[in-house]
Order: C-alpha cells, then sequence, then structure tokens
C-alpha cells in the first residue's frame, strides 16, 4: 500500500478520464468520487476498483459521455433513464435532483433504471447529510446471493443506505444484504483468516466461516438468513418497477458486464417541518446512549453507522491515502 | 386453539372497546386490524395480544379517545403527534395519509411521535398496496436488543415494512431487526425445540441455539450481527428526529408502559409516473424468478415476502379465526 496526496489521485484519475471521453467536469466529479472513497476509508469501492471500472468503459458497459434523461415526473417523484452512463455520475446525479425535489416539497424521489455500478452507495448519503437533508438510497445488483431456501445466486445483495444529518458528524448506514461481499471473503482467505461469523454455506449445505468454502459453493448468507433474502427481493422489486428498469435476474452474472442496474434515492428536509435544534438533540442523545451501552468483554466498541469515517478521513487526507501499489502502477500506465 | 368465525370476533372486540370509551366508528376499525391480523396468519400480533392491548388502555398507556393531530405540514412532508391514542388507528390515520399525498405529490411521508405500539406493522403495507401505492414504514420500539458490541438491550428491534402493489398479491415485507422475537423464542422453549439458527448470546458470550439461554442473557441476536444493529439505530434516530418524538433510549422497557413511540410512513405511488402494465410484469417476473430458483433440499420453498397471506387469509375466512382457547375466554369475559 502506497500513501498518495488525495490532489495527486484525483488529479491523475481525472485525466485518464479525460483520455476516455469524459467531459473536464464530468472527469473531475468522477474522480473525486473515487479519490473520497478511497479518503473515506472504503478501500474495495475507492482507487482500488478503478481498474475494473475503466474496463468497463472500454468494453462498453459504460457509456463515458452519456447522461440521465428525465423519463416521467409527478411533484416530487421522477423516473431517470441512466442511459448506461458512469455509475457514479449518475447517482451522485439523481440524489442532487432528489435533494432539490426534497428541499421543495419536503421529500423527494427519484427512480433511476437502466444505470451502472454505483461504487461506494454511502457517497450519496453522505451528499444527502451535506445538504442538510435525511438521504435514503438502494440499488440492485447482478445476481450474486441465494434467495433463502435456494443453492444458486438468484438475488442481488443489493446496498441499502440511510444517511442523517448531524452537525457533529453524519449518521451514515451503507450495507448490503450479503453478511460479507466476496471482495471480504477474498481478503479473509488470502490472510489465512476463519470469517468472524458464519458467512455461507459449504459443498455439505452446513453454515461455515471458511471463506474459501463458501466462494467454492456461491452460497453467501443474506443477513438475518431469511430477513435480508426478502428485504433484498422488495428492494430489487420497487427500484425496477418505479424505474422500469431491470430487476436482478435480468442482470448478467459478471462484474464487467453488471449493467443497466436500477436503484432509488429519497431525499426528506427535515428542516422544511422546524425544530432543528431538537432534531440535532435527538440525534446526539441517540449516539450518546449508544456510547453509554454496557459492553461485551473483549468485543468491538459500541459504534453508530459512519462513526469511523470523519477519523478516517481527517488521517488519509492528512498522510494521503492507502492505494494497492499494483493498482497504482496500473493506474500512472493507463 | 379455537376456530371462531371473523365476524363473531370482530363484533366481540368491538363491543369490548365500546365499553373502554372508544367511539363506534373506531371501535370498529381497531377490532377489525386485530381481527384481520389473526385473519391473516399473524397469530403473535393479533387477537391474542387482544388482552395486552386492554391492559395498556386500563393503565392509561394507551387513551382512547386521542386522535392524531398535525404538528408541521411541509408540502409532502407533515408530522403528526399521535397523542398516546390507539397505537393500530394512529398508524392507519398515518398511513392513509401518507397514501393521500403520494397521490397528490408522487411521494408522501409521515413522521408520527407520541404514539403507542403499532400490533401488525404489515397492516399498513398491506393498506398502502391496496390502495395501489408502494408502502415504506417503520416504528421504534422500548430498548428490546444489544446494539452489536453491547450486552444490554439499548436499542429496540425497530420492524420495517415495505410493501408493493400487485394484482397477483401484493409483496410486503414485514420484519423486525432482531433475529427471533421475545414471543418466538417462548414458544421454541415452551415445545422444547433449539432455534434453527443462532438467536442470540449465553452468559459465557457464545452464540446460541437455546431459546431459555438467550432469554435469560436477554441479549438476542440483531439480523446480520453489526448491520442489524446498525440498521434498528438509523431507524430510530430518522423516526424520532422528524417527528420530534422519543428515541428508543427514552422508551420504559416493560411491555406494559412501552408508549409515546415513533413511526415513519411513506407511500409512493406508482401510477403517477405511468407504464402499469411493464411495473404489474416486472413484478411477476421477479416472483417468477425466485420460484424457478434451484432450491435447497430439505429446505424450505424459495418465497417472496407475503406469499403466505393470502392463502392464511381464503382459509382462515372460509374455517374461522385461530384464538388461543383462554385468551377468548378472557375476552369474553371482558
Amino acid at each position: 500500500m502506497n500513501r498518495i496526496p488525495f490532489e495527486t489521485v484525483h488529479a491523475r484519475l481525472a485525466e485518464v478520464l479525460r483520455k476516455l471521453g469524459f467531459s473536464a467536469a464530468r472527469a473531475d466529479r468522477c474522480a473525486r468520487l473515487f479519490a473520497e472513497t478511497t479518503r473515506d476509508g472504503v478501500y474495495s469501492h475507492g482507487v482500488n476498483r478503478f481498474p475494473r471500472f475503466i474496463a468497463t468503459v472500454h468494453n462498453g458497459s459504460v457509456d463515458p459521455t452519456a447522461e440521465p434523461r428525465v423519463m416521467a415526473r409527478a411533484g416530487a417523484l421522477e423516473r431517470w433513464d441512466g442511459q448506461r452512463g458512469p455509475g457514479n455520475l449518475n447517482a451522485q446525479a439523481a440524489m442532487a435532483r432528489a435533494i432539490q425535489l426534497g428541499s421543495d416539497h419536503g421529500i423527494g424521489c427519484i427512480a433511476l433504471g437502466n444505470t451502472n455500478h454505483w461504487m461506494r452507495g454511502g457517497s450519496y448519503g453522505w451528499q444527502a447529510a451535506g445538504a442538510g437533508l435525511i438521504g435514503i438510497c438502494w440499488t440492485n445488483t447482478m445476481p450474486n446471493l441465494p434467495p433463502w431456501g435456494a443453492t444458486e445466486p438468484c438475488i442481488g445483495n443489493n446496498p441499502l443506505v440511510i444517511a442523517v444529518p448531524r452537525p457533529k458528524g453524519p449518521v451514515v448506514l451503507d450495507m448490503a444484504m450479503s453478511q460479507f461481499s466476496y471482495g471480504a471473503l477474498e481478503s479473509y482467505r488470502k490472510s489465512g483468516k476463519m470469517l468472524p461469523v458464519g458467512g455461507g454455506f459449504d459443498r455439505d449445505g452446513n453454515l461455515t466461516r471458511d471463506p474459501a468454502a463458501i466462494e467454492s459453493t456461491q452460497r453467501l448468507l443474506p443477513i438475518g438468513y431469511w430477513k435480508g433474502s426478502g428485504l433484498a427481493v422488495v428492494l430489487d422489486i420497487v427500484a425496477a418497477m418505479l424505474s422500469l428498469g431491470n430487476a436482478t435476474h435480468q442482470v448478467a452474472p459478471d462484474p464487467l458486464r453488471e449493467t443497466s442496474l436500477s436503484q432509488l434515492f429519497v431525499a426528506i428536509n427535515p428542516v422544511a417541518l422546524g425544530g432543528e435544534e431538537q432534531m440535532e438533540r435527538i440525534a446526539d442523545q441517540v449516539v450518546d446512549s449508544l456510547h453509554h451501552c454496557r459492553p461485551a468483554p473483549h468485543g468491538t466498541p459500541v459504534r453508530y453507522p459512519g462513526e469511523q469515517t470523519l477519523r478516517l478521513r481527517e488521517e488519509n487526507r492528512r498522510l494521503g491515502l492507502h492505494v494497492d501499489s499494483a493498482v497504482w502502477s496500473e493506474i500512472l500506465a493507463m
């Protein structure tokens, strides 16, 4: 792992994107989203993932010049076609519009179909919270998770994001519906470790903590067994229906061909209802109550979702971004 | 268990409620929600729970005559005070208003504070789907679940409901954030069975399938470990902030004194965007894709959320409602 200044990373990614046909402004925004993801400590979905993103531009899954367009409007609700543009730019534009609708109507909603992988979902939660709104968004994915009762991956792990603005630091949940991602399984396997809890099934159908056994069966575990499976299904249906986009079963089960996804973005404007000081106190008191809850011996500290982000952001800003050395060499050669 | 005709149950519950000061119309609606919950097969939150509900009217937790009132409006978003009225009537009124706002603005949202236990959350999902809208709602609860990393119940199991209208039968997810409820633990213990999967921690801090061991530590497991814990926290903050109501840590940890809860109701009107036939096909195809996913040997069939409901509804309508004999005697004596 190298430590590289944020500005260096951002400038280099933007340069690569411009060469691929991104306009200067869009290259800047797209590169910034990748760099900010790494800056915030989400290494799996930031700069380390940039080469795979570039491969999807090269193979035509992502159209670098496509911009989303509105298909239908109804007050605070809109249906958009992402036209297979870059997933993070499309998602950022959709949340920006949801924020505008939320500011005008109290709540706003964009259903975005025909889009691409949004990389780090939390980005759009931080975006809403940064504007002072509550952000809720989710995406479907390619089939990568067996529904409860099945042995093959027929549903997506469909990440869900819920973000709450808070002056002392937003509360931002960003979670997929599988207990572990394939990236996490790989990382545990490579370091020779068992998963901390059961993460899927082995070839005999037994729940296991062995990452390699789960990689070989592709039987990852949904969070909460039948519960996360059901949640993944409804998130998929809602996003696909409202956007008239693809549902998971229609998406190619290949990370390089995973395209035409469906997403939903909701923004709620708390300030419109008044009571800002009270709302701030309510959020702070929940955070305090968690920090005062009796910890388990030898366990991880009790934290609110997103609690680590501001510390990691400051540290990575100060010391430079962690980027895998091989990835950085690859990016420099692009 | 007795089998009692729906109309008999409904009429008797309404009669009891009228004696307690409910108006005729409100007694009818409140009784119907209880009877419909049992009719739909959710026995834990229907008629079998009526005596406990009545106890909360007697002890003042629930004010039978209180109606919700609007505190603030901003377009498609409203903040309501439930004034400690009956939780199911308040929730039904809030979702009805969210449906109206959704019909007017494409999407509508009600934050309801100072309300009571809504009994079966799915009722309000079915309500939205029955009106042709997508319904999303959640409630906080008293502290009944340890957050990840803690040993005492500081967060709620905060049920989340997402319902999708579908002519062949709505898709309705209704799930709490604990892997099992206390009611489920009790039922497994009484029948001498182990839980099908780990449901909490024993006194040595080990994950266990023994319901009695979990009841004694009160260390129930959040779905997906840290993930369901985080989701419960953000649902609590959003509902409490927007309603200016209590967060879980402020609610009495006693089922008979669990009052002044906070809830959120969102309704999205798909028809406003057009494409009804396509949307129906999208939902049907997701359901079909689940039914065609390769099942695990000896496992439960792959089902969509709410799939069993219409069959149970028809059967219970035809044969009569299952009501615990002791509970029915108690209700007849009220």
